[in-house]
């Protein structure tokens, strides 16, 4: 008998559906101008609502200049870019664009791709595998895409239990200074909105004799005087090998790349199969994430305000007594603890709320620690805020999902 | 000692170029509304040249309506997508493209991703791993895309001889019928211009009880009354387990996709991190695409204009003796046989005839068949077919590139 593929796939769903991590997405329409305001496309019609889990953290998508580079681009050269970069797709804004990421993080030379995804599985893995015996030093928090990354280089790998510095010590210790180690890790970690010791494992790289690879997709245009991302704020940039960014969040656009030296990112677009064999990303994208960087990197007001919004949710989040989990970034996760009861939070949140929050549940973060996930952005202004906790706390009471604090919460009522 | 990290990627780069493997790309600047002409940025300057070598093969990357799809969205929605899937970046324009790719392919659901590349990738590994005791057959000339993704399933694999049924049939039988099986093929093969036995291999998977995947990368939009591509084509649509495309080639936009039943879709949605854990396509891109497949599904003008110009392209270059490899598609390879020779071809036909066509060099195709791969599209019209055979007999002639038919060469002239 023949074997029964339809019941493979099915009984996959089932399992996921019993565990209760079936994903639903929810259908949306942004509305440029109104950001964060959007259309939600549900079962009983459509409503307008606020997202408040957005990635485009600085709601630079719709940014007037933004929006003006990308339909110039289209109307003069189309959409597509026609090609993979070598059969006709290098275009003259991606050619551009590149030279743009080099300057931001004052490196020789960058390469884009279509996603950051692609961007850190091509790069780490093609790296890794140009080094002779190379050992990979991987912080256990790593982006699923680091992973993928790494493992597809074949290469040795130790784990480091997350931003421990002294595990990372022992383990280059254990490999001795002569064996090629390459370290990865990122800078904001983007569920807990904690910041990796950048510093620290540059001073373990030369100590060691190792290279460092960072992942600083939730930090660059937000970090650092021109939106270089951490390792620009705290004075590390010249020091890290190679730095990964996206075009995608605080940029508003789509697309992933590297910045190192001319001869690393020259064998990462020799070698890399993840950005030879695919088609360019269009000019209308580079054009706009072009835009997007050098309006981020001649102005900090974007960042500021980001920071002072996200301060305020969290203050006002904490009066109340909800359990903001501790964070120093724009990232305001609040604890829940439970898979269906974060899911049941973000429906009811939309249902009667008009707000909408996705639930992130394993294996996004570890299980018992589901959560809300809230990503404040300038344009997110002090009443949303106040709109957002008393939400919240309609829906924590109704639930019955604990508070932080107890008597905090019923004072602030 | 610490290790010389610089001087492995120096030396990776020293020893392409001396194996004549070093690519440089042409930097050129599309003008829409006057493809296939373009702006050719060089060393000396800016000059208008002919692109022959695109894979917007209808040109539809610049068609009115598609720019008009592009820029509308763009208008309403922004330029990014804001977030993955799941983190609010499902976008109205997206859920309505899926909704397009399911109905071209007469399947139940289609998935979007951000590259044909990924989505091979990513659903191959994924799909495969589900079956339990897997063994993929796969073409020997799969795309790398495709190869990525039966690797990284980490299931057993055979290859078998390109396009060839017996040997297909051979691997089968002796993998025994209960044994879960994955056939993945192409249907036209890009650097060839051949076809795949569809029909063929949909009767083994049948009769051995094998699941089918096809890759349509260069067929959608092009093959078929609707451009499903080589299965509508043929009347096997409904034989083919998971149809794989892009929308960065005939449809002139980016991404792509799988269709399937809704199981296998809903499973790769669920299951595969390539498609999970990266930003969505933005709404513009989403929309360019679902106008430019409801185009090309209601009209067949494009599909038989390409045909026509690829048809007289071959009989003009073969008039003159040109080695035009045999294909049985829009693509016109002709054969150089030499890496330098290639690059030189290419070379003196951008300077000295403002035309385009970069060379194919191994590792893309074997060695010895070193080609220039040639693409009319309908705006490609019979006086640039006529200047092209031109440019081309000026460059075989002055570099001693070996005709196919010295006679018939010296006859056209
Ligand atoms: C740390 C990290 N790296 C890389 C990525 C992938 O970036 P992109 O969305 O551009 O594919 C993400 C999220 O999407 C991420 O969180
Ligand atoms: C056969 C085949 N599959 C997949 C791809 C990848 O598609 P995309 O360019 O959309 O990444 C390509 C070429 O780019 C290809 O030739």
């Amino acid at each position: 008998m023949a074997f029964d593929y339809a019941s493979v796939f099915r009984s996959a769903i089932e399992d996921i559906t019993a565990e209760k991590r079936y994903r639903v997405f929810a259908e949306l329409e942004r509305v440029a101008g109104r950001f964060p305001r959007a259309i939600y496309h549900g079962a009983s019609g459509k409503r307008e609502i606020t997202i408040w889990c957005s990635n485009d953290y600085l709601g630079m998508g719709q940014h007037p200049d933004v929006i003006a580079a990308a339909t110039d681009a289209i109307d003069r050269m189309g959409v597509g870019a026609g090609g993979t970069r070598n059969i006709s797709g290098t275009n003259h804004p991606l050619v551009s664009l590149e030279a743009e990421l080099a300057d931001l993080h004052g490196k020789e030379a960058a390469l884009a791709f279509t996603s950051g995804f692609i961007s850190n599985e091509a790069s780490i893995s093609t790296i890794a595998r140009l080094i002779p015996e190379c050992l990979i030093l991987s912080d256990e928090l790593n982006h699923a895409s680091m992973i993928e990354g790494v493992r597809r280089s074949g290469c040795d790998k130790k784990i480091f239990r997350h931003n421990d510095v002294e595990h990372l010590e022992d383990l280059l210790q254990a490999a001795g200074k002569e064996r090629p180690k390459l370290i990865v890790f990122e800078s904001v970690y983007s569920m807990d909105g904690d910041i990796g010791p950048v510093g620290k494992i540059c001073d373990l790289a030369e100590r060691y004799g190792a290279m460092t690879y960072i992942d600083e997709v939730h930090a660059v245009g937000m970090y650092g005087p021109r939106g270089g991302g951490i390792a620009e704020r705290e004075g590390e940039m010249g020091r890290i090998d190679v730095v990964e960014g996206t075009l995608a969040k605080a940029f508003g656009c789509l697309g992933g790349y590297i910045a190192s030296t001319s001869d690393i990112v020259d064998s990462v677009r020799s070698f890399a199969p993840g950005f030879i064999f695919t088609t360019a990303l269009p000019p209308t994208i580079a054009a706009a994430a072009t835009a997007s960087i050098r309006i981020l990197k001649a102005s900090s007001a974007e960042r500021e305000a980001q920071q002072r919004q996200a301060t305020r949710t969290k203050d006002v989040l904490l009066a109340r007594g909800l359990p903001v989990m501790p964070s120093v970034t724009h990232i305001v996760p609040i604890l829940v603890g439970d898979p269906e009861l974060c899911k049941a939070a973000s429906d009811r949140l939309m249902d009667k709320h008009d707000i909408y929050i996705q639930p992130i549940n394993y294996p996004t973060v570890p299980r018992g620690t589901e959560r809300l996930r809230i990503t404040p952005t300038p344009f997110h202004d002090d009443r949303l805020i106040e709109g957002l906790a008393e939400a919240l706390s309609e829906v924590w009471d109704t639930l019955g999902i604990p508070y932080a604090d107890t008597d905090r919460a019923a004072a602030a009522e």
